[in-house]
């Protein structure tokens, strides 16, 4: 049955060929194959998702700086050296140590209405409010731009509540993220300027939740550290009810977070060395720091674990790609980005040459394409590959893309960067929380990820990804 | 930013254009407002899923003939009472009523490994083993073929244990499914000839988990009744490897399952008369009844709330559809498919000129597209929508598909039957169990799922499936 189907699967491919005058049939039929064989051995692989279980069971959260980030170091280190791959190595990157400290604590204080507890987090880089926690008025915007109009007068010795939700009708969440995160980064900046002592914000979810999502959010110099937390899409609701009958209440925020001195930390990194044009590099890459509350599933074990396997499908082929293929599992994404500027540093005094950079960090869901942050004629050679890709469902071949931690590398030579794009429905239920969990992850839909991953990666190195025709044109 | 976000949509739609020569420029406008709409609104109202909250929380299980299925037929019928349709009503229609009686056991007998647990479920229809159980020997085979070159001598007597598994390289699972679905429905009644006193059959499930899968068996009338149950795939591992170690060892199986008289029972029924053409009918439909272990949520809770908010979705939009739509649940799509037959009997007797039937019954997951059973020109048609529909991720426009419960309309007419497409990946981690609960739906990929079908159907009431060129041409 298995075989009759799969028959199928490949008359579905052959029918695009039609439609891909620029590659010739016996390459189209070779890498048709191969492609296919990395999907095989992923589906009925397990060694992927146990190193996902290791990585958030194990291990379990390791934010930047924390022992269990250092564990995760030397974990995904011996992983690759395991592989026998070309060579593994880390590179040393100097990296912020923020610690949460206590649970936090967060309370609704209403004459009216007693007193209700709330679940907030701290924002990753936050300040504390010192031992005894700070309790003042709330005074709640929408945006950015409502508390710049309320003016000091209105806004001095109060917590601002950044409170404006995810416009549910984005289709793609990441676009509702983007919608409504400037709260996150921006707010406690624009709230100390006039005078705030605290900043509250809406969770970056989809979903009304019990556990708040927390994420990094930014100081500047010349203006007053504030403590920031975020609080639950539920809380945020209750508190902005309870505020239009009381709108003197007050909140009590208690945290004890701290940034300490920076650490010594790495990024890992593992690599097989191309045959025909070894200079030629071609990143794929995770970040393998997360949030300090749940394990770092989705966010981004998979995208490392996914990283790791792609090397593994090229070993496990027989396959020597022609271009050097280099797993990065970056360090630091979540509240710095010093790996990847280390990594792009380093690149660039080294002289090398990237071809792409490929990163996974939008969870191990359901594969649909990548997003391609490159030249004209890169996107179009991308396109070429259309008819190869499909048939896994990979049909969103778009333009703009790219990752956190491969961005510094932009403009180095014409390395084109790659995001890879999973289904986005389900990753704000689980990203920056206590419950991004390895249970959450489904092993098809992040091995279909890896092996997506692996065919495109696969394609440039085959073909590379100058501009005009594919090089299989005969 | 949601503004901006959606122009891009419609820009992205608007560069297909170029490949639609066939529908009209500003017909295209309108409908893909229309359609944009449908989604706007699914996506950010809760109505139907707190639908599916009712039904599988508040009467959870609800197997054909059961008190359950009993109060979800009135439930759906007030439900959709509520939403001011043109007709709401019940179908009669007479359904088996199997119970599954005790807790069934499973437990592996081995002199040389002592007793072991394993969960299994009994299959539906099947007959039970009586109040003392059964045990015998077991004998392990991966394919009906097999079991037939093994003979009565070697069979007779014994517990004919199917356990060949899911290919897991399929990429959509409803292929492993379809490749391993044999051994449930055919199982007991080879292994009955042969003289076999029981059949256990490995879990219909792509990993490996605790839990038993259930699902139909069928009978011959010439041939005898023997007990069948579903194992775990982590039992039937279990039991493959003991049996590799002692081929004597024992089976016993407790099952206190029986069929009782057929029961009354309906389809429920709601309706939007067409305005134009209201004796040409599309149906959109689910199942309302569903196992009796779980809460039934994924199979087919979903396709229910989807197909009632389908008509919400029109009613909300103020849309008076062209042609009549008719929201369907299906009663006994599990065991018997009477409602799916008596529908089809009923539309045949009346005369009734159905253009399309869309069944719901694959999850209430991310949707990826539709499998058209149609003729040339129905599916061409569909195609003439793809620039409509791909921004929403609605690629697969296959041939092949339809539905159970809309099978028996085939032939009627040039009835089109249109299966919905969700992403496949989960799905066989929760069919037929006692895990196939509401926690496991996702708001969001079920509402996604539900617009995607109203825009289907919304095509269809606008332009018809008549072959040749879409309506909308001027």
């Amino acid at each position: 049955m298995s075989f009759k189907h799969r028959l199928r699967a490949f008359a579905a491919g052959a029918a695009f060929l039609a439609s891909v005058p620029a590659m010739a049939q016996e390459n189209y039929t070779a890498d048709s194959t191969t492609i296919r064989k990395f999907y095989d051995s992923a589906l009925t692989s397990h060694e992927s998702y146990e190193n996902l279980r290791y990585l958030t069971k194990n291990i379990g959260a390791r934010l930047s700086g924390s022992p269990q980030a250092a564990a995760a170091v030397e974990w995904s280190r011996q992983v690759m050296e395991k592989m026998g791959l070309d060579r593994v190595y880390l590179q040393e990157v100097m990296v912020p140590y923020w610690v949460r400290g206590d649970k936090e604590i967060g309370r609704i204080l209403s004459g009216r209405n007693g007193s209700q507890e709330v679940n907030i987090l701290a924002l990753g880089s936050s300040v504390g409010t010192g031992l005894q926690g700070l309790s003042a008025q709330v005074v709640e915007v929408q945006s950015l731009e409502e508390l710049e109009k309320l003016g000091k007068k209105k806004v001095k010795g109060k917590i601002v509540f950044f409170n404006r939700a995810f416009d549910n009708r984005h289709v793609h969440t990441m676009a509702a993220y983007s919608g409504a995160v400037d709260q996150r980064g921006g707010g406690p900046v624009a709230a100390a300027k006039l005078g705030a002592v605290g900043v509250l914000v809406r969770s970056m979810a989809n979903e009304i939740q019990d556990v708040a999502h927390t994420g990094n959010t930014r100081y500047a110099d010349d203006v007053e550290k504030i403590p920031a937390a975020a609080i639950s899409t539920k809380g945020a609701d209750q508190l902005s009810a309870l505020l239009k009958e009381d709108a003197d209440l007050k909140f009590y925020m208690r945290m004890t977070c701290e940034t300490r001195p920076d650490v010594l930390s790495y990024n890992v990194i593992g690599e097989i060395k191309g045959s025909e044009k070894p200079d030629e590099i071609i990143v794929v890459g995770g970040h393998l720091d997360s949030w300090d509350v749940g394990e770092g599933a989705h966010d981004d074990g998979t995208g490392c674990v996914q990283s790791i396997e792609v090397l593994r499908l090229f070993k496990e082929q027989g396959i020597r790609p022609k271009r050097t293929i280099r797993a990065v599992m970056f360090m630091n994404e979540e509240n710095g980005l010093r790996g990847g500027r280390k990594y792009a540093e380093v690149a660039k005094s080294k002289g090398e040459k990237h071809v792409a950079a490929l990163e996974s960090d939008s969870g191990g869901f359901t594969p649909r394409g990548f997003g391609i942050d490159g030249n004209d004629a890169q996107y179009a050679k991308v396109l070429t590959w259309k008819s190869l890709l499909t048939p896994y469902g990979l049909h969103d071949l778009t333009r703009g893309g790219g990752g956190a931690d491969i961005g510094p590398l932009k403009g180095q030579g014409t390395v084109a960067l790659i995001g890879f794009r999973p289904d986005s429905q389900r990753y704000f239920d689980y990203h920056h929380t206590a419950i991004d969990t390895f249970e959450t992850v489904n092993r098809r839909e992040m091995q279909l990820g890896a092996a997506s991953m692996a065919a495109l990666v696969y394609l440039i190195s085959e073909y590379g990804l100058d501009g005009g025709p594919a090089k299989a044109v005969k």
